[in-house]
């Protein structure tokens, strides 16, 4: 394993001290010296991102495509030690990253498929109106062109699908942007794998030197200095409110700003309609028991806030759902400082005022380190409404329990709640229509909204929203999973009466990449 | 004429002091009292505003259309009073107004066509995959749904096409947002005529009270106010560089940022590629000359960066351009301190160490007041390069030649440059192909590149791209002319497992509203 910066298609020379890997779990260290980056590293991979992008951009779209899928490949070639080095690092099970690994290699593809249809650049084409009065018009065609390096924060809470070759980095090379990635401190050797991974297939396919760098870093200022630099065109990131707001601070500050893409939390609430409960509140409680513990209720989805009306029925949903959260057994959480957050600000919100306790597992593991366990607490309307600090996130398996009155109320909540990534809806097929402004409000605050399902579990496909208002994200108007992902990393590009021969293939006429066009208004193929 | 402030479909009642509107032309004070807004106008359009979105987001698209074609209807049948306002208002010729009108008509008319086709939403479907392995995937429906109320600033330059009921209303219109006008203090007049036809048009379509409200202001409070209200969801402005960034910080620092789509200005670059100097350096002259002139230069477009090669056939047309551009009579300002800035930074330019003056029409037209005499000047590109004053936008007839000694320079020049709206492209056909580098860096820092023709007149077209990387735009990723300008307003909504009665109906079984929609990654109609 090779612990060094990788830029271009070299390791670089190293000069600081080395950092390692904990494993969560057994507070064991692993095997491997990662040496954070400096501050010359960050102007080489951005030098070389900017000249591999001359060439990049322009990449015909099957070589691309090509270039996706081989990192798909190696990254599966690395076969089992990646599983062990990322179920090492992140303390997470081997089925659970088995399976991030699925939808890891699964997103490369997505992203190769789409590139090879090619539509998804959005091609319009006006004709030429040479007798129209009292002007001529002229041709005029327009298509999504990339922006230039990306740089992309790992995310610690997906080792794979979130981090060096996740769903940021394959949607922004899919788009014809080099990347640059900050890998996150805590599972350096399975970045580092997967660099070693993305490195053969840039080889292999004889992608241009720079379109993949990956620089690692313990500590805050190697990822502040790729944000500053004057070569990133934009940055995306996955994790806290505040990561994410001090990234966005220092982007539009820049002397040219640039986007950042920050998804940065949300409490995912779930509205559990009467008729719901009445018919089958044990079932719900269940369901929303392994929503909120999976992964040790670290995603960005967990449903934090469970909202309903006072009723014989939600207390037989709460019954339930205390038995089964005490079922639980205790999970490791990705990193110490995670655990730790955990524990004191679930300890603290049940220090505020009216909040009270409804269930905490007592099922420790015996010798294990960084154990989250399940807890549920209860607040009423009111008390919520009246308190800002209970609607903040807390990262881990821990939902609040809202009760309201009446409709009114939970209306209220909603509106309270402010943006988020999901919101829920339990309810029975005839009951929703009575709920119409309800359900108006649950639609403006959120970037997904889902019937009888649970939001842990996001989909990767092209329906996919996966952002939401803020302070869910700080651009609702982009999704960091699923194919229109690609759209945060390019611009349009207009060509007036340009020459036929210079035009990109996909606005050539003829169509000769038969791709979906929108031509003289009409979509055309 | 009613200067009051248009607050839904009432004007409220006024305890503020008059401003009155001043031809440019003739210094004359013109008929009519309008009243600045009070920050309780502010609240009370935005939450009629907001009281207007819960209906208005969901008014079918038919609707939608028939009152963006009224509000056109309303417009024209405002009749010569209005080209008559307009024009004593902005010192703009009578020919020009009309034609502002027709392009004021025709962008309602074209959004209300686009809604009436309705596949802008993007609706995206991916069916059920209920035997799916390991887990079943549910239906997931996504479509792009209106964000709620959006701040437009009237700009000074099109008192029509880019003012109260311009692009950037009708877009917003046609999303589905409500629009707030902060009214351009250059042409109150006509604003409160436009607004007069808006609210007509809302009244005889049945459009909920507040889609549509209007407010007077002849400081900065009143549009610092909008943007600052937290019911205000986006802003558009077309303006100074200075303007935009000032209100993207407000934006950005309120406790809920919300998007500012700033278009502040642009120096579009024109290369004089060597064979198209040799076979019609005169003509190329006479065409630019009119460029640079038209509107008396006030168009975000206008070319205000001249660049070429050192060669016979650019003193050719050098000696063309001073011939025409010193036949070109004086023409009137928008205001007065418009006229002040240009003849400020104009010869603030001139001042500057190595810039020439090539020409400055000395045709003065008798008895006008703010009046703008063309001026060309020229610098070499070494010189250029090292002063960044240089590159700075002058509003107004002014165009700076900039001579190279090769293609390198030119190259190097247009890098310094900075983002841009438009980037032209004089050549012969055969020579393109010599300079792939050269237009590759042109693509790079451009919304819109055309070729042997001039970037003012921009079409109003799908293709259309009028926005560019920074500073010429704060977001390159969209546009505020054409159609696909009503993207700003939007963000995707996802439904997963949604009750189908439920759901929109551009996303329900069968396409009731027979739009393209791309159905499990396949585009069908």
């Amino acid at each position: 394993m090779n612990g060094r910066n990788l830029i271009g298609n070299e390791y670089a020379e190293v000069n600081t001290s080395a950092f390692q890997a904990i494993n969560p779990l057994t507070g064991v260290t692993l095997e491997g010296d990662f040496f954070p980056a400096q501050r010359n590293d960050v102007d080489e991979a951005l030098n070389y991102a900017v000249k591999a992008f001359t060439v990049y951009k322009n990449i015909d779209k099957d070589s691309k495509a090509a270039f996706l899928r081989a990192i798909a490949n190696e990254i599966l070639a690395l076969g089992d030690a990646l599983i062990e080095r990322a179920c090492a690092e992140s303390g997470l099970p081997v089925g659970r990253i088995t399976g991030e690994r699925g939808r890891t290699v699964g997103q490369l593809n997505m992203f190769a498929d789409l590139v090879a249809e090619g539509s998804w650049v959005d091609a319009i084409i006006d004709s030429a109106l040479p007798d129209r009065q009292p002007a001529a018009r002229p041709d005029i065609r327009r298509m999504l062109v990339a922006m230039g390096p990306v740089v992309v924060f790992g995310a610690s809470n997906f080792p794979l699908a979130f981090s060096v070759a996740g769903g940021d980095t394959a949607s922004a090379l899919a788009s014809g942007c080099p990347v640059v990635v900050k890998a996150h401190a805590a599972h350096p050797g399975t970045s580092a794998m997967v660099a070693s991974a993305i490195q053969k297939a840039v080889l292999s396919t004889g992608m241009p030197e720079g379109v993949f760098s990956m620089l690692f870093d313990n500590g805050y200022s190697i990822g502040e200095e790729l944000v500053k630099h004057p070569k990133t065109k934009s940055v995306t990131f996955t994790g806290s409110f505040k990561g994410g707001m001090a990234l966005s601070k220092i982007a539009a500050e820049r002397p040219v700003p640039i986007p950042v893409f920050a998804e940065m939390g949300s409490i995912n609430p779930v509205l559990l309609l009467p008729e719901a409960l009445d018919v089958r509140a044990e079932q719900i409680a269940e369901q929303y028991a392994g929503s909120i513990t999976m992964g040790a209720g670290q995603f960005c989805t967990n449903p934090g806030l469970l909202l309903g009306i006072n009723s014989a029925a939600l207390t037989r949903f709460k019954q339930t759902l205390v038995e089964k959260i005490a079922e639980i057994s205790s999970a490791t959480m990705l990193t110490p400082g995670i655990c730790k957050n955990f524990q004191d600000l679930s300890a603290g919100m049940l220090q505020e005022k009216e909040v009270t306790l409804l269930v905490k597992s007592e099922k420790q593991v015996e010798g294990a380190n960084n154990q989250a366990l399940a807890t549920v607490a209860e607040v009423s309307a009111k008390d919520f409404l009246a308190n800002p600090k209970l609607k903040e996130e807390i990262f881990g398996p821990w939902s609040l329990l809202v009760v309201a009155d009446d409709v009114a109320e939970l209306e209220e909540v909603l509106e309270y709640a402010g943006g988020q990534l999901t919101l829920s809806v339990m309810a029975e097929g005839a009951e929703l229509k009575n709920y119409k402004s309800l359900l108006d409000k649950a639609e403006d605050i959120t970037g997904r909204i889902l019937l009888n399902g649970v939001p842990t579990g996001v989909e990767v496909c092209a329906a996919m929203q996966h952002g939401g208002p803020f302070p869910a994200t700080n651009d609702s108007r982009f999704t960091s999973v699923g194919t229109t992902a690609i759209r945060r990393f390019v611009r349009p590009l207009s060509w007036q009466n340009w020459s036929p021969e210079l035009l990109p293939s996909a606005l050539q006429d003829g169509n000769p990449l038969n791709i979906w066009r929108l031509v003289d208004n009409e979509m055309t193929k």
